[in-house]
C-alpha cells in the first residue's frame, strides 16, 4: 500500500424523498442561489417544479442557468459565473447529472478567481477557493456528487480535459429520480461507472487487498444490478443499488494508497471533445481495448479480475488465457447491455486517428498501469475501429 | 436499502513517515496543546520524542494529561476538560490507540459543555460544539481515528457508554508506530475490528450487496493478515492493511442504508465496567455466543457469512449447520490467535450475571438484529462461561 491521505467533507443524503433535506441546507448556504441544469428533463418528469417549491418556500431568489449540454461547455461555464458575480449569489445548487455537476463546479471555483476558470483545466492554476455547492443527482454514473473533480469541454479549441476544483457540501440522491433516465443513458452511466473502477483497479501497487476487494465488490454489484435496471427501469432496489455504486466507485475510496491510471479516460476525452460523442459510450468502446493492449504489464493482476469478476474457470489454463478471456467478458457485458464497443458505432472511422492521439496527451505520457505515448494511443484507436 | 445521510470530515493521512504532516496542522489549530496520552508506552518506542519535537519547532506550548486507561475513566476525561479551561487550550493531540482518542474525544466536547460531559453518555445531552481534536494512532483497532464514538468508564458508578461525541480533523496512521504493540493487545485490536464489522453485517436490511460485500471485504482481510502479524510483527504490510481495515471497519461506510446491531457491544461493556477486562477480549468472549443465540433470526445472513467470509462448503448441508458451521469456525478463529473465548479465561463466574445483564440494557433492549432484554443478555453470558 502506498501513503496516501484521504478526506471526502461531502454530506450524502441517500434514499426516497431525501429532497426535503434540502430546505434546511438553504438557511445553511443562503438565499441567494444559482440553478444549475440541463436540457429540460427535470421539468418533464416534475423535479424543476419540486426544487423550486422549495427554494421559494425559503424565500430564496434563484437565477437559473439552463441547458448545461451533456459534454459541459466552457461558454456555458462562463455565463454562470457571469451571472453570480452580477447577482452576488451565494451558492449554487446543481440539478442533474455529471455534467451539470462538473459545470457547476467550475462555476463554484471561476467565481472567486481573478483569471479565466479554464486555467484550472490547462493546469495553468489551481482553485485555491469555492461558492458553496449543493446537488441533487438524477443520473448514476459519474460520481460527481461525491467528489472535486470537473470535466469540461472547450469547444473552439476542441479541448476536454479534467481537472480537480470543489467537493459539493451536500448532494441529494434520490434513487427514484433515475426511474425516468432513458435506458441509453442508463447503459452509459453503467459503463462510466464501471470504468472508474477499471481505472483504480488495474494497478501495480502490491499489498492492496482491501481495497482490490471493494472494487471488485463494486464491479460485481454493478453487474448484477445492470440487467435488473435495464428491464425493470423503475426498479428502486436496482436503481438505489447502482447509484449508490457509482458515489462509491469515484469517492476517494479505490484510490486510497493505490496508483492509479486514468489514461482509458484522457483518451476518451480526446475523442468526445472532436466528436461529441457520450462519454461512457467512448468508455465502453476503448477500455476493452486499453485491456488487451496492456494485460501483459501485470497477467497476475487481470488473472485476479477475471476470476473474481467474471468467475472464469481458471482449472488448466495459462494466466495469458485467463487474462484474455476475463477482457473478453468485459467486452461481451458491454456488448450484452447495449453499449457500444466500436468507434464505426458512432460513424467514427480512422481519418483523425493522428489529431485525436496527439490530443489524448496534451501533457505529456497518459496512464500509470502502462505509460503511454501518442503512439499508444494511436493504436489503442485503430484496435477500437 | 434504507435511507440515510453520510458525512466524514476527518482528514485520514496514511502511511510511513506522515507524522511530517503535524507542523501543518499545528498551523491551522494553534499553538496552545493539551497532548493526552496514556501509560508510557509512547515514551518507550520513542513516538512521545518525536511529536514533542515538532510541537516545540513549531513554538506550541503543550499542556500534558498523560496515563489513559485502557477503559478511559470519566475521572481523567474530567482533569483534561479543566486543564483545557484554566489554560485556555485552543485544540488536542491525542496520541495512542482507541482509549486515549475516546478520551480526548470526551474532553474536546466537554470543555466547551456547561454541564459534566458524562450528560453526553446518559443521553441526558447531546454535543454541540466541540475543541478541534488531532490524533497520532498507535492501535489497529477501534476505528476511533475516523468516527464520532467515544466510549468512557464512570468507575464511580461501574458504567461504561459509549456516545457520539465529534470527529478528529485529521488523523495519522503511520503503521510503523503498531510494530511494537504487544501480542495479547494486537490479537485484542483484530477482535475488536470483525466485532465492529459483524454488529454492522448482522442485518435484516435487504438489498445491501455493495455493504455486504465491502464488509465482507474488510472481515476476509482482516483474517488473511491476522496470522501474518501475529508471526512477524514488524511485517509493514500486513500492519497497514489491519490499520487500514480498523478504521474502514467503522466510519461509517458500513453503516450506509444499514440497520446495524450493537448489542454485544452494549454486553460487553457492562462486563468490562464491572471487570476491566480488555474490551477486544471482551468481544471475542462474547460475539460467538451471540451468534448462536440470534442466527435463526435470519439464517440467510448468517449463511451467506459462513460461505463468503469461512468458505464453508454448503453442498448437501441445511442453512442452519451452514450457519452454524461459520459461527463455529468465528470462535475457531479467535482461539487460534489466542483470544480469549470463555469468561472463565478472566476468572469471571455466574456471581454477578444479574448485575451485567441489568447494566448492558441501561436505556431499555439493545439490538436490532435481534431485540435483547435483561433475560437475553443473561443467557448469553451464561452461554459464554
Amino acid at each position: 500500500m502506498n501513503n496516501f491521505v484521504y478526506r471526502n467533507p461531502t454530506e450524502l443524503i441517500f434514499g426516497r424523498g431525501q429532497l426535503s433535506a434540502l430546505a434546511e441546507k438553504i438557511n445553511q448556504h443562503g438565499k441567494r442561489v444559482l440553478l444549475v441544469y440541463g436540457g429540460g428533463s427535470i421539468k418533464r418528469f416534475g423535479l424543476y417544479d419540486k426544487v423550486m417549491a422549495i427554494l421559494a418556500e425559503q424565500g430564496c431568489e434563484v437565477f437559473e442557468l439552463a441547458g448545461v449540454e451533456p459534454n459541459p461547455r466552457l461558454s456555458t461555464v462562463h455565463k454562470g459565473i457571469a451571472l453570480c458575480r452580477e447577482q452576488k449569489l451565494e451558492w449554487i445548487l446543481a440539478v442533474g447529472g455529471g455534467s451539470v455537476l462538473d459545470a457547476a463546479k467550475a462555476i463554484a471555483v471561476g467565481v472567486p478567481y481573478a483569471g479565466d476558470v479554464w486555467d484550472f483545466y490547462t493546469r495553468k492554476a489551481k482553485p485555491q477557493e469555492a461558492l458553496p455547492l449543493g446537488t441533487v443527482l438524477t443520473l448514476a454514473a459519474t460520481g460527481s456528487e461525491m467528489n472535486k473533480s470537473s470535466v469540461i469541454t472547450n469547444w473552439e479549441t476542441r479541448e476536454k480535459y479534467g481537472t480537480s476544483t470543489t467537493f459539493p457540501a451536500f448532494s441529494i440522491l434520490d434513487p427514484e429520480y433515475t426511474f425516468t433516465v432513458p435506458r441509453d443513458q442508463t447503459v452509459y452511466g453503467i459503463c462510466d461507472t464501471l470504468a472508474h473502477v477499471f481505472e483504480q483497479y488495474f494497478s501495480h501497487t502490491q499489498e492492496i487487498p482491501l481495497q482490490s476487494r471493494i472494487a471488485e465488490a463494486i464491479m460485481l454489484t454493478v453487474i448484477e444490478n445492470a440487467e435488473r435496471v435495464l428491464q425493470d427501469p423503475e426498479n428502486y432496489d436496482a436503481r438505489a443499488n447502482l447509484m449508490y455504486c457509482s458515489t462509491m466507485a469515484l469517492n476517494g475510496t479505490l484510490a486510497m494508497g493505490v496508483e492509479t491510471d486514468w489514461a482509458t479516460h484522457s483518451i476518451e476525452h480526446a475523442v468526445s471533445a472532436v466528436y461529441d460523442i457520450p462519454h461512457g459510450g467512448g468508455l465502453s468502446i476503448i477500455f476493452p481495448n486499453w485491456m488487451k493492449y496492456v494485460y501483459r504489464e501485470n497477467l497476475p493482476r487481470f488473472r485476479q479480475f477475471a476470476e473474481r469478476v467474471w468467475q472464469v474457470d481458471s482449472a488448466g489454463k495459462s494466466d495469458e488465457e485467463v487474462a484474455l478471456e476475463g477482457i473478453a467478458r468485459t467486452r461481451a457485458f458491454f456488448e450484452r447491455i447495449g453499449a457500444p464497443v466500436r468507434l464505426r458505432d458512432y460513424g467514427i472511422g480512422d481519418e483523425q486517428l493522428d489529431v485525436l492521439a496527439h490530443k489524448a496527451v496534451p501533457f505529456g505520457p497518459i496512464g500509470r498501469f502502462k505509460k503511454l505515448d501518442g503512439d499508444d494511443v494511436r493504436e489503442i484507436l485503430r484496435m477500437s475501429l
